[in-house]
């Protein structure tokens, strides 16, 4: 590797860095900023600082957020700020406002209860939502957290967290996804989508 | 996508501009470099700015290099600079370097002639490379653009060239790469490889 330039090795490293991004991907993904006007490699720099530099926590929701104060969901009037659904990560803020089928607010808390990696209640925002529920005005909190075991305990563990509280906390439903096939339906889903069958 | 901060949104755009990276994958990579220290970021964008400022074409073989002047392959004393090897690609040459088989020197085209993606010889560095042999002391040149039909059409274009000035021109053997098995050889490469047979 002798011959690679010092500025497009430590490029290739940056790179590399990344995850999901192997060497060989690295150097196509440097080669493809060298190829390009100087101004790409430019706005890429500029985004990069800018987004570490701007983007904060809202300190209601602990949603991600440019500016000073609320996030825009937080400070939106139309928003029913009663029901809070409670998440794992930004990302599944965007899933949830995507189905456009929530009115309510976010409580994102930067990951789940892990004993594995070494995550517990107090590495998450959860003091932050025990302290939003404890100052009144809401009356369901939407555990939706992932459908898997760290998902699952981490809604168990708030729920139980917050009942004192006199708040109705519920869980996402489980079941079978819209447009799958039955066949390849996992057990468990299927045992799930049967418990939780409703009339029509 | 409303709920994406402006500078979140625009370093994920950023990201989905890179060659092979996707709008999810985008997103995956905006939200590693949030979770990372700021020092990350910095040095990331540090690495872009730098790589485009301080890389250039060495002025001998165009190949890329930083500082100023020659790179160093063409500034050894102990390359063969009577061989030069025509390479399509930076990348090329590392693949060349890698073998620790060639001695000589390198010649960078930056590219290869290609019709269908109107790429003529005025847009490769050709030109410099007939200067190089026109000027003297280069007995011969090996052409070692990949084996497809441009590659192969560029080398037949560059021999032709370079033929007036008495200098070798020469071809990287075609065969069955090292390693494989017969019965995954194509066609095209048997033919080649019988063609090109030795005795042993």
């Amino acid at each position: 590797m002798d011959y690679f330039p010092a500025a497009l090795e430590n490029l290739v490293e940056q790179f590399a860095k990344l995850p999901g991004v192997g060497r060989k991907s690295a150097q196509r993904l440097a080669f493809y900023i060298l190829d390009q006007p100087e101004q790409t490699a430019q706005d890429f720099a500029a985004a990069l600082l800018d987004a570490k530099k701007n983007i904060g926590c809202c300190p209601v929701c602990q949603n991600l957020t440019d500016g000073e104060g609320t996030c825009p969901l937080c400070a939106s009037s139309k928003r029913d700020h009663a029901t809070v659904c409670v998440v794992a990560d930004p990302k599944d803020v965007m899933a949830m406002e995507r189905s456009r089928e929530f009115s309510g607010v976010y409580h994102v808390l930067h990951g789940v209860i892990s004993p594995m990696n070494h995550v517990g209640p107090d590495d998450l925002r959860i003091a932050q939502l025990v302290e939003r529920v404890a100052s009144g005005g809401i009356e369901e909190v939407i555990m939706a957290t992932n459908p898997d075991t760290e998902g699952e305990t981490t809604a168990m563990y708030l729920s139980r967290l917050l009942k004192p509280f006199g708040v109705r906390t519920t869980r996402l439903a489980y079941g079978i996804p819209v447009g799958s096939h039955l066949e390849f339906a996992d057990d468990a889903t299927l045992m799930r989508a049967l418990e939780g069958r409703r009339e029509i």
